[in-house]
């Protein structure tokens, strides 16, 4: 059951895994089927090497499973959460991927700081709040997804389609799993380059909003030129 | 038509892609051909993975396609502008390479400070003006041109064959498109070794005038004896 | 002799060479076999390139050769004194692995800056005390083992199964040589992240008792919830 | 003629590239054949991706070709002024390998700043006075040995077979050319983690003489006991 969205949801988990994204087992990606109401997930704590289709679990909006023979992702919660909040979007991405993960670390957003962030990100990729000891004590996983959504209140998460959670490390997602893949790429190169922009210039500061509306919308909405038709 | 050209334009993208300075699909090179007044550039938004000759944009010197079914690179109006001024220049490259745009967001321009790049650039590799909001409003591209040919005034632009935009990322030319990708090589290279000649000694001096002239002149101009004859 | 003890010796060190925590000759992986009170290990100085199980050599847990024609590494000692006094680890690693020993160099622990730290060790990687002249100039090898086992009077050596060497380098361990061998490559990344955390933000602070405990636990121990059954 | 020295010396420029301590042609490996008193090296500017045995120099000590079609390195008089003072040395390699280059371009040796260092060099890698107007106006690649030399009038050259050229990059030697290329590889290594322990600690200081000279003489000399007989 569910065969294509179980190959889609392998074949970006593996590519996580080649594009240097994910160490070890630390990482996974998921897509929604919203007609059927079921998310796709890397099960737990699996070995990227030998990973197929088959193991891919399958889960209802609420978390129990409906296909597949292992135990889904630790982290099933809060990308539930997300699809649950975020209408628009149809995967999403977890990794500890280097850069963006310090960036976490070190409890700091990402402002923009060129052209290239403006391409994918309009404006600041934001850092959660610090999860409180009584949301770590109970439904720790959900209680994630709710800090990454009280960052898109007043902004549309496919504007902004990436957030770091405090001391931990990224998520992103996008129209499709494709996209959110795309979006984790880009997010852990723009965390690269902001680390050493700051390092050759500590006080560097963001790029001027009048450039980051242009690349932002030169790629993006109904007057985007970038790409062939 | 034009194959000739459009094989080179596409070796050298794909050899972009090789040598790790583009990333996704950012960046392009260009050649012109100054007899039949034609430019051939990669094609806007395009995977490197299945580019082929055919895919290479042909465009006349305001920018017309005349050979090609795909769109050319949203930033030919730059490459136009900057064949249009240096008139001995036979290729133009754009990337986000990630050094020298690290030095672009950090609105510094690269000053010399050792032999590998006296090697190749004859002093500081300069910072562009910021563009206006004018001159992002209309004809952007073409003025990324302009502000790049301001920072050559009183300069060959084949002695420093690269400048940095500012808060975007670095171009380079030379006098055909192979050697603008060497000059693209090495350009990243040189911001590399920056970025960490600046974290070893953050006050790190430029090289000696007399040195920097007697590399850049060891290995080029009519007294040069550096390679075969 | 002792077949299968030398091939995962041997498995282990060739690993060590392909996940890049080994230059040239610099490291050493030991397991030890606690029915017949003897250890196996790289022998001292020998490239990687042609290394095969019959090169192992086997001690017994005073040091004496047992088995196999080569001199064991000069480390031996160190593996030694960790065996006799840490009895729940089955496997030792020496590694001059780049960014953990760079930690040691610069005399600094690793604080616990985020949760993939805490995925792995229980709070801050120890920094041993320098060895004194004394102790470098008679049983220098086996004194570096009781510097280590130092940091750990009140500490289990399983639930922060590393420590560095001031001035040398890391040492990991776990209930198996391949446990050691994951410790050896996830140390290495989190000695990475702290390093480029700290670039970001210079005071940047440890990780909230809370979800230091959540994380380790999560994954440790008797109500750990991570991975398969 | 000198068949086996120009196999060796090709070897050793190949793997210069392979080691990725070259970057385009920036490079040169020699080896000296004191019974014969000559010296074969790269020809200069030649690309690597074709370099045969046959294409390598051969000059007598005073650099006039003795065997060889092409001219030899530019930095030819550098190897030949190094091999004049340094008696013991057979080889002598030049590159701007990345993290060395960063050293010599920050004007600043190389403290020793742990074991790693300690076992290969024993003490700081010198960094060179700057070349005078005049010792580049003239025969400035003989001068450049020259200021190498002025390193080494109270230490024997093999004990630190390394050293960074004020504003341009390493030279390294050893017993052998093959010795001088693990020397240049040890030496980028050991340059790199310096560059990183300074980013953790900026007062990182020298390891303790008592530990230096334990490990450099761990390793070399006539009490030595790392590797086998």
């Amino acid at each position: 059951m569910y065969e294509k969205l179980r190959m889609r949801v392998c074949a970006v988990n593996l590519a996580l895994k080649d594009r240097g994204l994910v160490f070890q087992t630390w990482g996974n990606a998921s897509a929604v089927d919203r007609e059927h109401k079921v998310v796709a997930i890397k099960p737990s704590g699996v070995d990227y090497t030998c990973m197929t289709p088959e193991h891919i679990s399958v889960v209802d909006m609420d978390g129990n499973r409906v296909a597949g023979d292992l135990k889904p992702s630790v982290d099933i919660a809060t990308h539930l959460a997300l699809y649950a909040e975020f209408s628009d979007i149809g995967g999403v991405i977890h990794t500890h991927s280097h850069y963006a993960t310090c960036f976490a670390q070190a409890r700091s957003e990402i402002p923009c700081l060129g052209t290239t962030h403006a391409d994918y990100f309009h404006g600041t990729i934001p850092l959660t709040a610090l999860p409180s000891p009584e949301q770590v004590c109970s439904d720790y996983e959900w209680n994630m997804g709710a800090i990454i959504i009280n960052c898109f209140h007043n902004r549309n998460p496919l504007n902004c389609p990436a957030a770091l959670v405090a001391g931990h490390g990224p998520f992103t997602w996008g129209e499709t799993v494709e996209d959110a893949l795309e979006n984790a790429c880009v997010l852990e190169e723009v965390a690269r380059m902001a680390t050493h922009t700051f390092a050759v210039n500590g006080n560097a500061a963001p790029l001027e909003p009048y450039l980051l509306d242009k690349h932002f919308l030169r790629k993006h909405g109904k007057s985007s030129y970038y790409g062939q038709e």
